[in-house]
C-alpha cells in the first residue's frame, strides 16, 4: 500500500513509524496521524537537551514508543510493516554542532545511513519523507534562496544535515527507496522546546517574553526570516506522501519574512510582556555562523505538490504564546 | 611561518605533515616535499584495501611515519610544529562506500572532524590542504562543471567526501584555520594500487593491460573523462598553500577529455598488449552510481593559482606504464 497525496484526515489503514518522535516536530506530526486516523509508532533517543521529552505523547493513541537511537536494534521491529516513515530525528542546534561536531555527524549523518539500511531490508517499499533544512545554503545573497542554490554550509550542523539529506537522496537514486527531502525554514508553535539557548531564536525570544523577560537580539534586529508555524510544516510533510515527489528536495518556508525586530514585537504584543526589547552586540560563537537574512523559495513545493504555508506570523505566535500560557511545564521543565 | 605560492624545490626549513601519507597520492607528495627540502611527517591509516603500502616510503628521508586513524591520539604530537597540512587520507572506493557507508562517513567525514579540532588545538596557524574529489557534483549535464554547479553526489563516498570538505570551510570561517580544498578529478600514475577493482576505471584498465588481460568497459565506453596525472596533482597541492587559496574550493582536472575507450587504447598501446579492449554491460551495482561523461573545469585554479595540467594523457600513461613495469610488486601484492 503506497498512499499519496493525501489530506490531513485520510490516513485510516496506513502505518507510519515518526522517527524523533517526542520531540517538537514530531509530536506535532504523531497527534496529527493519530487524528487521522493513522497506526502510528514512534522511536525518539530523547538525547539529553534536545527537543524530546517523555511524557510529550501522554494520553495519544499511539502504538508503540520505542525509546531508542534510529541505529538501534529494535527500529527493525518498529519498522515492520510500516506503509509510511516519517524521519524527523535530528540533532538541530548549531552551536551545540560548533562544540561537537562528532555528535552532530553521528545524529544527522551516520545514524541515519544506518537507519536507511534498516528501511531498505525491512520495508524496502516504505515512502520515507526526511526533514532537512535551509541551514544547509549557509548564506546567501539572493533574495529568494531556491532548490538550485549552491549548499554551503557555514556550520557543523549544516554540514551534517546535508550530508544526512544527500544520503537520502543516494538511497532514493541508487537503491530504489521512495525518499523525498524537505529542507524546512526556522519552524516555532506548541510543544517547542522553550528552555534552551540552542535551538533557535524562536524559542528563546518566546521564553524571555512569558517569563516577563526582556528579548535579546543579536546585532541591529534589521534580518530578515521566513518563519513557518508547525501546522504548515505537518500539512507538508503529509503533502510530501506523494508520488511525485519521490526522489526530490523540496524547500519548505513562508511566503512572508519579518525582520528579527519585528518578530520580537509580535511576540511581546501577544504575551503582553512588559520585559520589553534589547538589541546586543553579537557573541562571537554567533557571530561566526549567522547567515544575515534569508528567504526560502518555496516555489517547487507549491507547483509540485500544491502546499503553500497558511498561517501568517501575527497569528501563528497569538496560537503559540495561547499554547504556552496554558501548558506552563514548557517553561520550567525539559 | 606561513609559507606560499611555492615551487616544487622551494621547502627548506618547512615542516609538512602529510596525511595518507602512505597511499597513492600521499606517497608520491611526500617525495616531492622530501626533493623539495621539506621536513615530511606522515600519518596513514593503512585501511586494508585503500592504496596505503607500509613499504611505500622506504629509503625516503621523512622525519616520521605514524601508523594512525587521523583522529588517533598521537596525531596531535605528529602536528606540533607543523607548518603545513596536506589532509590527504581518506577512503576512495565509490563501490565500498554502498557496501559500508558507516565506514566512508567515519573515515572521509567524522574522523576529519576530531582532526580538524586537533589542528586547531596544536598548530592553529598552520595551512592545511584538503583533497576533496569532482565525484561530490554527481552527474551533471555541464559541458564543463565549474566550482559553482551544485554537489549532487551519487553514492555514499560523494555525500562522505562533501562533508569533509565542507568542514574544512566551517573550520576555515568559523575557527579561522588557513583551509584550502581541492576537488580532483580522476587521478593516475607511479605507486597507485592496482590490485582492487574498487579504486576507479585507471587502475583496473592499467593492471589488465599489464597483465595481458582484455580491459573490459562498462556500456559503450564513450563517456568521456578529465584525467590527472598525479604529477600534476602535487604541483597543484603545493600551489595550493597560498595566501589567495585560504577558506577557498578548487577544482583540479584537464583541460583534455577522452572517452573511456580511447583511454583503454593508450593504455593498450602503452603496454603493448595482447589482451585488447572488451565492451560489456554494466553491473547493476556500477551503473547505480556512475555518473556518465564529466569534464572538471579548472578555469578558477588557473585564474588564482596559475596552476595548469601539463601532463598530457598519452605521455602520463607512458610514464606510468614505464613505472608499473619497472616495479611489479603493484601488480602482486597489496
Amino acid at each position: 500500500m503506497r498512499p499519496g497525496g493525501r489530506s490531513n484526515d485520510d490516513w485510516a489503514g496506513v502505518t507510519c513509524v515518526v522517527t524523533g518522535g517526542l520531540g517538537f516536530i514530531g509530536v506535532n506530526l504523531a497527534r496529527a496521524l493519530v487524528d487521522g486516523g493513522a497506526t502510528v509508532r514512534v522511536v525518539d533517543a530523547l538525547v539529553p537537551d534536545h527537543g524530546g521529552r517523555a511524557d510529550h505523547l501522554d494520553g495519544v493513541a499511539v502504538e508503540a514508543v520505542l525509546v531508542s537511537d534510529i541505529a538501534g536494534p529494535l527500529v527493525g521491529e518498529l519498522l515492520d510493516g510500516a506503509d509510511v516513515v516519517f524521519n524527523v530525528a535530528g540533532q538541530v542546534s548549531h552551536t551545540a554542532s560548533m562544540r561537537d561536531p562528532q555528535q552532530d555527524l553521528y545524529l544527522n549523518a551516520t545514524s541515519h545511513a544506518t537507519f536507511l539500511d534498516t528501511v531498505r531490508r525491512v520495508v524496502p517499499g516504505a515512502r520515507v519523507v526526511y526533514t532537512s533544512t535551509r541551514q544547509v545554503y549557509g548564506r546567501s545573497s539572493a533574495a529568494v534562496v531556491d532548490e538550485s542554490h549552491p549548499a554551503n554550509p557555514v556550520d557543523v550542523n549544516g554540514v551534517a544535515k546535508l550530508a544526512g539529506e544527500q544520503l537520502h537522496m543516494v538511497y532514493a537514486h541508487a537503491h530504489g527507496l521512495a525518499c523525498t527531502a524537505l529542507r524546512l525554514t526556522n519552524v516555532y508553535g506548541p510543544r517547542q522546546r522553550l528552555t534552551s539557548d540552542d535551538l533557535g531564536f524562536l524559542p528563546v525570544f518566546l521564553r524571555r517574553a512569558l517569563q516577563g523577560e526582556e528579548i535579546l537580539i543579536y546585532g541591529d534586529g534589521l534580518q530578515r526570516r521566513d518563519c513557518l508555524h508547525v501546522d504548515d510544516v505537518i500539512v507538508a510533510l503529509l503533502a510530501a506522501v506523494d508520488d511525485r515527489a519521490v526522489g526530490q528536495v523540496f524547500n519548505v518556508g513562508h511566503t512572508n519574512t519579518y525582520a528579527l525586530r519585528e518578530i520580537a514585537s509580535m511576540i511581546v504584543e501577544a504575551v503582553g510582556s512588559t520585559g520589553g526589547i534589547g538589541l546586543v552586540p553579537w557573541p562571537d560563537d554567533r557571530a561566526r555562523i549567522d547567515i544575515g537574512s534569508f528567504h526560502t523559495g518555496s516555489a517547487r513545493i507549491a507547483d509540485v505538490l500544491g502546499w503553500r504555508a497558511t498561517v501568517e506570523l501575527a497569528a501563528g505566535i497569538r496560537d503559540t504564546v495561547a499554547f504556552y500560557q496554558e501548558h506552563g511545564c514548557y517553561l520550567s521543565s525539559t
